[in-house]
């Protein structure tokens, strides 16, 4: 077992207006009064798991090791869809069995940590472990929270409940190579600043695209098209359109001094292509 | 006295674009190096105190006993409103005298804890527990967090200032029961989601309607109506109106995957009736 | 060296629906578990200098002497631009080198502090001080979050790199007098009440219109114009335009129980006069 960081990171869909977070952070100070909770965001859009997925995959390793991560985007609450807690790439991980931690499973099933263990995954269902009171309408807060708490107080993974050996898969949208027409993907989210980031990998560029340098790549996105791989968002001259690998090692489409979902009329889902 | 928790909690109308939360936690860390600050939330809407009762009330007992509460919906800052202190129910609550806590200490006068002491409120007037440079429009900063920060400290409450007896009364919504037309509320808040929150508690339901099962009870709000308690926000089918308890044990309007407010154009203050 | 608070205070343009300011915290407690962070905001306008300038000014000092203050609006992001380290006032700040630091440094050089030393400015180059793998897009995340950290477990601010003598210039708006049209000024932000926070101190209208009583004072905005200072939101009756000195010891525009932005149909750089 990776050594405990004492900190919680929580990833949701309850925005900054309810006072759902701020219930959940009172009963992890209940169980454990010595955890350090970092928010990581609540502005994932309602219900919406990939977009989850993509934020908590390109976030987690920015946390100590032995970090508890929960991530509550829960469309399926109080229906019978199981609570996962799981350990993989030395972290800790709380989430609705959704498919929400898939793409965190996937990097750490494809890499190997120092000293840690391979990914172990159990179903919370331990009474001791939750709330005594639990409503059906907030798992976040009466299961997922206690759970972290728990886990960063000491409690074994297995204490939590029994393992797991499948999982609910995911739909994720991926990337696709075809020799003639270059990587297709798709923007799977964007940021504050209007950024369109998008499912294609700094890895999948420079594996599939190796005979061209950096400022021959072309792309093409909502039918406007540029060249040249940029190094930050002021390459460039104001206004002009950019694709760039972003801080969180995906291809992003931005516009200097711009705001490239304003400019292009576009958000999730837009098709990319680089070649 | 109760223990102590090292917890203070905010709760404020402040929204997330300002300095004004910051500097309040700038100040307490000041006074109490130690205080672990959590925000409840800032999304109260401007000077809703109605709204911030009941967000408060709903949420003070998933923290742990011993936590300084701390509500700032203040529009009369700088008249001659009191600044109040309490202990209640095993915590301790500082806010403007408006009523913010009326439903906490309507709870606390209610149920007995063990080894809580009675509800004692007194009026913050020490200038030793308050910022020396008193400001006129921001007393959060300059008597709030710092009462909340000597509390955490260990100051007792009565050296914050004289004891009072009477305090603000807050006109707040309540459900009313009529034995022909059942129990009528209206909507106090709504969430994120666009779920609709009313101030029909579960107990009202479970004493009003004692001869009905779940599946029985009728509600209506803005000239819809459904019929049933459902468990979960997905029970039934994708677009449905429903009506269920939710995580704050009140009565709440839902659509399933679908949002209440835009759906049936309304929000707070509609009226409500189950029977 | 001023002794530490093992605070950090974070004031960026990331508004609160992306995960930067998570992974900016994540690396923090990779580098000190034992740091305290308190979000000063997230909602300065992106990429807006001055706006943050003025509400760093107006907050730093009610964090404890030794607070590192950390301060991300970059839109020169992965340019030549320096990151700063300073030492100023007894705080710490950590900033790129765009005039963000500018009021604070002048706040600091006018007044004396108690065991403080002189203002001090590093450039942050110490590869030990930052994330080993560096992005060219997110300096908050991999250069600054780290040399705060760094500060905050108590290494010197001249390990971090070597100091500067010059630093960038910002272009902030200041309030100007004549002796016949009185003090000119703009608003420089305004907050979530719709107050018009205005780059005219306290000082300067007690400096210049000594000549006059508080009632006396008439000031004007957008073509309407008012007499008489408030003292706070709530004088006079609602809906009238009142001019106050606000919790930031600025002179405010403001309408009782109403919104000025709204009202005035006006904002940032609107001119504001005082006479």
């Amino acid at each position: 077992m990776p050594s405990l960081s004492g900190i919680i990171s929580i990833i949701t869909d309850f925005g900054y207006d309810d006072v759902y977070v701020g219930q959940m952070k009172g009963v992890i100070a209940q169980i454990d009064p010595a955890a350090t909770v970092i928010d990581l965001t609540h502005g994932v859009h309602p219900q919406d798991i990939v977009e989850g997925a993509f934020l908590l995959a390109g976030s987690w390793r920015f946390f100590p090791t032995g970090t508890v991560h929960v991530a509550v985007v829960d469309p399926g609450v109080g229906s019978r869809r199981k609570i996962l807690a799981a350990e993989a790439g030395g972290h800790f991980f709380v989430a609705p069995d959704n498919g929400i931690l898939e793409l965190v499973f996937e990097y750490a099933e494809r890499n190997s940590f120092r000293g840690s263990t391979p990914i172990e995954i159990v179903s919370v269902e331990n009474p001791a472990c939750r709330l005594p009171d639990l409503s059906v309408t907030f798992h976040g807060r009466d299961i997922m929270a206690p759970a972290a708490a728990h886990l960063t107080r000491g409690t074994d993974l297995t204490r939590l409940g029994p393992t797991v050996a499948g999982r609910v898969r995911l739909e994720i949208p991926r990337a696709t190579f075809d020799s003639k027409t270059g990587i297709t993907g798709e923007v799977v989210f964007v940021d504050h600043f209007g950024n369109l980031v998008t499912n294609i990998s700094r890895v999948e560029i420079e594996k599939r695209l190796t005979s061209k340098s950096a400022k021959d790549i072309r792309f093409e996105i909502a039918e406007k098209n540029g060249t040249g791989l940029s190094r930050t968002y002021s390459d460039d001259k104001p206004g002009k359109l950019l694709a760039l690998i972003g801080s969180m090692d995906l291809l992003e489409i931005a516009v200097n001094q711009g705001n490239a979902v304003e400019i292009l009329d576009t958000g999730k889902g837009e098709k990319v292509r680089v070649y």
